[in-house]
Order: C-alpha cells, then sequence, then structure tokens
C-alpha cells in the first residue's frame, strides 16, 4: 500500500496475509479489534489453526478520543515503534517484540500479548503481582539510566533527543495533566459530588504555582527517553510477567515522570478502594499491599540505578562523591510530584481511568475521588520534604487516617 | 564553489568580488585576516574607495586552537547563523547584520563592526561602558524569555530545539567548563604559583558535586535558545552600541548560562585588575564601577524579563502568582553557578583570557587569579543562598576585602 489508509478488520487481515514469515498460506485468520485506548487502532490477528497471533496497531491521523476534530500527528507511529526498540535492546523481555514498522501506514505489527491483562483492570479486581515491583523497578532503572547523558556519550545523547523529539504528544501531555485541570472548562468532566473540593484546588494558588514548576520541568528537563504514559493501562500483567506497552508519548523527559506514574497510578488504585463496596479487612489488606509494591518499586529501582551508575557511567563528573545520592533524591522528589499531577488529572481532568469508574455508586466514587485528590496535592505540595520512599507511603497513610 | 575550501586572503576577496550587491565592479578590495578566536576564519574585506567593509567568518574543520587534530562540526556555522538570524529579529541591532549564509563553504558574509572594541580589550584598560548594562540585560531578557517555552507555542519550540541541537560545540563546553578544570591533565595549563590552590580545589569534592550539578543542568535544561559563549570576548563595544557576536555555541539550555558568562567574565575583569599595576584608588574605582555594572545588568534584564512576562506569555500557567519570581529566582541561583564555573575554567582551563594573560609579573597575575578561583569557588559553593543580584556582589567585596 503506497498511501496511508485506515484498516478495518478485512483489511487488516489481508495486511497481516502479506507479511513475510508470519502466517502460513492460506491460514485461516480471524481479527478483532480491541482498541481500548484513546488513540489508536489496534487488531488481534490469529490463525485459528496454529493459535499463533500477531498485533497490528494502526495510528489514526486524530485523537480518538475527541474525533476527527482533533488532528494528531502519525509520526507517533514511528517513535512508539523506535522506543520500543530501544526498550528491547536495554531490557530485553519488558516490552512486545517489534515485528515491522510500516512509516506509510503508520502502524506497527508485534508480538500478541493476549496471555497478559491489563494492569489497572487487574487492580480493580485486587490482584496481587508478586514480581511487578522487581521487574518495573528494573525498567525504569534500565531505560532511564541507559537513555541518559550518564550512560551514554554526549553527542549520541543529542541525536537521540532529536529522534525522539515529539511535540504533538508532549503538547497533549502538557495540557491534560499539567494545565487544563487547573481552569474550569467543559473539556474537564468531574464527579458533581466532588464540585467543592475542584473549587478548592482550583483556587489554590500555592499548589497551582508547584504545578507550574512541575511543568517546567515537563516542558524543559530532558533526562532520559521517558516511556512517557507510563500509568497502570499501559502496563500489561500475569503473575509472571510484566510488559510495558504504547510508548507513544516518548520523548527525552525528567525520569520522574515515568516512576511518578507508576506511583500516582497505583496511588490512584489505592484511592479506589476506598469506594469499592468489599470488606474493610480485604481492603486494608489490598491498600497495604499497594504502599509495599510502591516502597519495594523505588527499591528495585535504586538498588539497579545505583548498580548501573557504579558500571556503567560514560559521565566522568559521576565518580564524585554525593552525586548520585543527590541525583537519586531529585529523582524521588519529581517522582513524588508527577505522581501528584497525574492522580489530579485522572479525577478532574478528560479522560478519567477505570479504578474509579468502575464504582458505580457516585457517593462512594466522590469519596475515592476526594481521598486520591487530596493525595495527589499533598504530594505537589510536600514533594521538597520527601527524602525516601517511605516519606511518600506514610503522607499517604496520613491522609487516608 | 561547489566544494568546501578553507578560504585565504587573496580567495576571500574573490569570493567577495561575486557577491551580489555587496561591492561595485573593480572596486578596489583589500583583506585582512582577523580572528584572534580559537575555531574560525575570519577576513576582513574593505572597498579601499569607499570604505565599505564586509566580515567573511568562515568555520574551519578542526578547532584552530589545537590544530587538525581536532576536527570539528562545519554545521557550527550554520548554527551561528541561524542564531543571529533569531537574535536580530528579537533584538535588533544588537547582533551583526548576516548578508549571506553559504552552507558549503561553511561561512557567513556579515556586517563589518570595526568601529567596535572587543569588549574585554576595554575592560583591560579600564574603558567605562554607560550603555552596556541596559544593552545587555535587554539583549539577554529578549533572547532567552522570546525563545523559551513562555513566549513560543509548544510545538514551534520544540522544533527549534531540534534546530538548534549542536552536540559538537556542546560537547566542547561540556569538557572544557564542566570537567576537564577538576581533573589534572595536561590540556589544563595554569600558572605555577598558583599549584597549590588548584590542587585544593581539585580536592574539594563538595565544589566538584556543585559543578556536577551544574553540569547536568547544562547538558539537560533545554530552557531557551542560548548564545552558548558569552563571554566578554564575544561582545564588541563603543560608548553607544553594543553588538554580541559569536552564536556558534548556541543551543537550547539554560538561561542562567548566558547570564553568568556575562557575570562571570566581568569578574575576571574585576580579579585581573587586582594584578595590573595601577595606582590603588584607580582600581578600587573601577573594580566598584564593574559590580554596578553587574547589580545594573540584572536590574536591567529583570525589568524586561518581567514587561515580557506580562505582555508576551502564551504559557497559561505564567498567570499563576509567584510564578515569576520563582523563575527569575531559579535564573539567578543558575547564574551565579555558572558565573563561577566560567571564572573557574578560565584560570585553569584550556583556554586562558587576555584580562590575565595581559599582567606580565607571575606573582601579580598569581594574586589576580587567586583572587578569580576563589570568587568562582564560592559563587558555585553558595549559589543557593543567593536571592538578589547584590548577594552576588556582596559576596565578591567580602572575598577581595
Amino acid at each position: 500500500m503506497l498511501q496511508y489508509q485506515a484498516l478495518n478488520e478485512y483489511k487488516a487481515i489481508n495486511y497481516a496475509r502479506k507479511l513475510r514469515n508470519m502466517f502460513k498460506t492460506n491460514a485461516e485468520l480471524v481479527c478483532e479489534e480491541i482498541g481500548d485506548g484513546n488513540l489508536n487502532l489496534v487488531f488481534r490477528i490469529t490463525d485459528k489453526s496454529s493459535e499463533k497471533s500477531i498485533i497490528i496497531k494502526q495510528a489514526l491521523p486524530y485523537a480518538r478520543v475527541v474525533g476527527e476534530a482533533w488532528p494528531l500527528t502519525l509520526e507517533r507511529a514511528r517513535i512508539e515503534s523506535q522506543a520500543l526498540n530501544v526498550q528491547q535492546s536495554i531490557c530485553p523481555g519488558f516490552v512486545p517484540i517489534v515485528y515491522l514498522y510500516d512509516s506509510t501506514m503508520a502502524l506497527t505489527v508485534m508480538e500478541d500479548l493476549s496471555s497478559h491483562l491489563i494492569m489497572r483492570k487487574g487492580l480493580v479486581t485486587r490482584e496481587c503481582y508478586p514480581h511487578f515491583a522487581c521487574h518495573i523497578g528494573t525498567f525504569l532503572a534500565r531505560t532511564l539510566y541507559l537513555t541518559s547523558d550518564l550512560a551514554l556519550p554526549s553527542q549520541m545523547k543529542k541525536e537521540k533527543v532529536v529522534q525522539f523529539s515529539n511535540p504533538e504528544m508532549c503538547n497533549i501531555s502538557e495540557n491534560l495533566i499539567f494545565t487544563d485541570p487547573y481552569f474550569a472548562s467543559e473539556t474537564n468532566p468531574f464527579n458533581p459530588l466532588i464540585a467543592d473540593k475542584v473549587v478548592e484546588l482550583r483556587e489554590n494558588n500555592q499548589l497551582k504555582l508547584e504545578v507550574a514548576k512541575l511543568k517546567e520541568g515537563y516542558l524543559t528537563h530532558a533526562q532520559a527517553l521517558i516511556h512517557g504514559d507510563l500509568h497502570t493501562g499501559s502496563i500489561m500483567v500475569t503473575k509472571e510477567s510484566t510488559k510495558v506497552i504504547d510508548p507513544e508519548f516518548a520523548f527525552y523527559g525528567p525520569m520522574g515522570f515515568d516512576i511518578g506514574a507508576v506511583i500516582g497510578n497505583l496511588l490512584i488504585s489505592f484511592a479506589s478502594h476506598e469506594g469499592h463496596t468489599i470488606d474493610l479487612q480485604e481492603r486494608m489488606d489490598y491498600q497495604a499491599y499497594l504502599l509495599t509494591m510502591i516502597e519495594q518499586i523505588w527499591t528495585y529501582f535504586e538498588k539497579e540505578f545505583r548498580d548501573l551508575w557504579e558500571k556503567e557511567s560514560k559521565e566522568r563528573m559521576a565518580v564524585i562523591p554525593g552525586f548520585v545520592d543527590h541525583y537519586l533524591l531529585q529523582i524521588l522528589v519529581d517522582a513524588a510530584g508527577y505522581a501528584g499531577c497525574k492522580m489530579i488529572r485522572r479525577i478532574i481532568g478528560l479522560v478519567h481511568v477505570w479504578d474509579m469508574e468502575s464504582i458505580d455508586d457516585p457517593s462512594l466514587r466522590a469519596k475515592a475521588e476526594k481521598l486520591a485528590l487530596s493525595i495527589g496535592k499533598e504530594l505537589v505540595l510536600e514533594r521538597q520534604q520527601v527524602q525516601r520512599i517511605n516519606d511518600i507511603t506514610s503522607l499517604v497513610r496520613q491522609l487516608t487516617g
């Protein structure tokens, strides 16, 4: 195909048939469009006889969540496939394998992960993932450290900054995470039962000042190739395995943004369980489990990061005593702030999350949402006081009280 | 000419003759190579009958200061001409006019500023420049503010980050300013009479840690299109006029780096007068004059920056109370730190400066160099305590004592 066209299930099968070394001639292919995201088409193509399957993910020239009125670059398909390749090379087995990237069609053919579940859904049903903290901590440390100035020759890093320049997708995050939630707008729906809290938050100048500072960091701090959208909907899990998907927001940004995305979304799950009607003890146990998971993620991250610093540093100044400690503390402080921003935007911004939306009763949902807002707000405001990961989890415990 | 070749005076005249609308046919052209820089050829071509003149600045494929063993990208000629155009459009009259950029020849034909003097030389002979503080303060505010995320639409700024990606030139600064001076090396000559201070400084882990943080900012903080080498050798002056030249190190970096370059180099001049044999009162008067100039530069900068913030902000978060104050304070703190780094590298790094080199007596020069080192060190170490520009000048007064 010489020109871009959006696939449908029929065309996706035809496309898949033409792929080399993928399916046998005359394989009985079936196709299902499974995209529940906001921006793309996602087709799963399965050979019914062999059960072999692939994913074809195609970018649409507009944001699916809003429609054709919001045009959006197809470049994000390139960014995504290239980011997946970088991540695969740095941290093999933690992202889907890319079989093919087709720039004309703005699509990527990749490994099917249908044995895995979107983590956000598993968190709603209080699943446990015993290896997740180790997996994601390691993934974060390796992908962030090894794409930064610490590990790459100065000129190579700058080439990658150019390669992963991602203006349109960054602009979405700038608006949806750091700006829109703080101004009254029809594009920011929220539960009417939390209206007082929303007003209060939008009048909190200290909070908005801190969000402005965090936005400045997102706009300017080209520290590492970050995933850029690492919420629990971009993570697929089994008990044994963790796969990070959808890096179409990838660009050179602050390391703390990715770590904050993971922490913030686990804390959204934490808060959501205040609103799910379950046994009190069961809730408290699962909430405690999530906080322990957050502590473990940071612990694994820090250990791997320090190992890499010790063994893989190209930066000559890395040998200076105290630099790694300072660097890690800045990441942690940033992560706390970005976690807070991510929590707030999911409650009062354009795109809400299943953790909360799965609570039918609006007043129960309001209870959970208020807790998420208050945790988010305090993380943003108090992040400079954070010295270790337990300062974050302690703050959450206090606010849950 | 279809292929790059380095010009000589004869070839430069031939090149100039072929330029459209520049000189009359059969004009009597004379040429002088006036490059006293470290990286380029600079030819002045004058029509003897009309006195009309131009500059042809050509990049060499190696660093002139070291020789052909240090190859260097010709891309810097593009960066320089494009940066001059941006600066001219934002702050007309403060940079030489670009008549032509020739990518094949890696050269820029530009306005001759022979009526102006390199400022560094004027400072050695204790000249006064009554408009300089206003000029450079305004230039800094306009070029930095108007190329930042504050003033540019988010996507346009990111396009400019790519356009001005400048890996090779940045790498020079990373090494010469932020790394090499802190490690013993033959490429770091210094006056043997200050050897004890150099050893002391290289063993100061607290200082090196702060330099490492400042280097991280230089590597990652893509805040504005900075000049990147704004020392007093990149500024040409008359009593009435100020021209900023040579932006071949331009890239998206921290605003404080440019301001720090100006302040740091004025403070090198300040310190150098400790070593020049002149009347005590005269020295003290001129040193006081330089400190007042630094205070005025910041005052003009801040005033213009606040004006622009008020009138030209595209960033929606700019309206948040306190954001401009926070932003300016961060710039000032950065400027103090970068000023310190710039002072240190000129005393114990690869490229020294005329302020000091013009002091013949090594022991007098050592006195001046020690003062420069001690001011530089304290600026780096104490920058987080700086709240206003007078905190910087007070610190200098104390150390001079």
